[in-house]
């Protein structure tokens, strides 16, 4: 697995609203949902597609927050998939769940 | 828990889209969704809705489909709890899941 | 998809135990948990590898209770596919979950 | 709700193996398991049994990996409540997944 250039992450972020590279390096979205509930039916929904791409977040959870970062470990850094787990996210995530 | 009277549950259909009672004298509603994965996490954010309310649903699911049977055992028939279950489904469920 | 052969079909049974092939043609199984947490748990296990086959059950649930069938749309009965999610099916469900 | 005195939660954890007090205050408990989807079927279980008990747990999973944390922000420290949950916990998680 080919890390991003800087252009590919760059480009790849412009059309992923909510999601930051991180200090650490890592693609990160902080999201807010109305209960625990919400916020764990997201989790599934995405847990489901993660396990698809046999590509996995690692992930934070207390009641209705969740944060969400993402790495490639094969690439030593951000990759491809990394931008299709986040492309995913956003697509699941109700627009009323921005941090 | 008290059986609903005819005119409770009629007027509780009302509110109540999707929603029908079938020839088992059960609430019943059909749901599609995107595919499987969007299915299941409905499936779980009910399942959390209804392990809280402790009354849980007969539910059939394959891919993308969901059917959603409600009764409630100790009323012998349907209960108040059935039409707060509904609702909840119905809030939960996105407008384009309808069957 | 190929229909298993009848003679694969009752090999495929013999290393499942639990399963039987059901009067719709289908591999069906039912399982009891200790209550709803677990089946429910369980349903998620399940979600998570039929997703990753691409290749999902019929399933139904009340309470502590789930019956699984499977049956393979593109070859018009059963096949390797359905002896493979029940076998991971069994690999899942504690022994004591036996119907 | 009110804190735990020390003596009770002394005793508490000695009656919960895997679980630390740590330096934050909070009960923390790791745990692995064969994989991603074993991991997630756990942390279904436990939403459930967390959304039950109106108490929920300050979590982070990658892969099969699940850390627990747990606290009481009603009572500012710990309380009965997270020895309940980490309780729980323990039910649920199989032996083999001591961290």
């Amino acid at each position: 697995m080919k890390q991003l250039t800087e252009a590919e992450l760059k480009s790849g972020l412009e059309s992923l609203p909510g999601w930051t590279c991180n200090s650490a390096g890592k693609l990160e979205r902080k999201l807010t949902f109305a209960n625990f509930q919400a916020a764990f039916a997201f989790m599934t929904h995405i847990a489901l597609i993660a396990e698809k791409m046999d590509h996995h977040p690692e992930w934070f959870n207390v009641y209705n927050r969740v944060t969400i970062e993402l790495t490639t470990h094969d690439a030593g850094g951000l990759s491809k998939r990394d931008l299709a787990l986040a492309a995913a996210v956003n697509q699941v995530a109700p627009p009323e769940s921005a941090g």
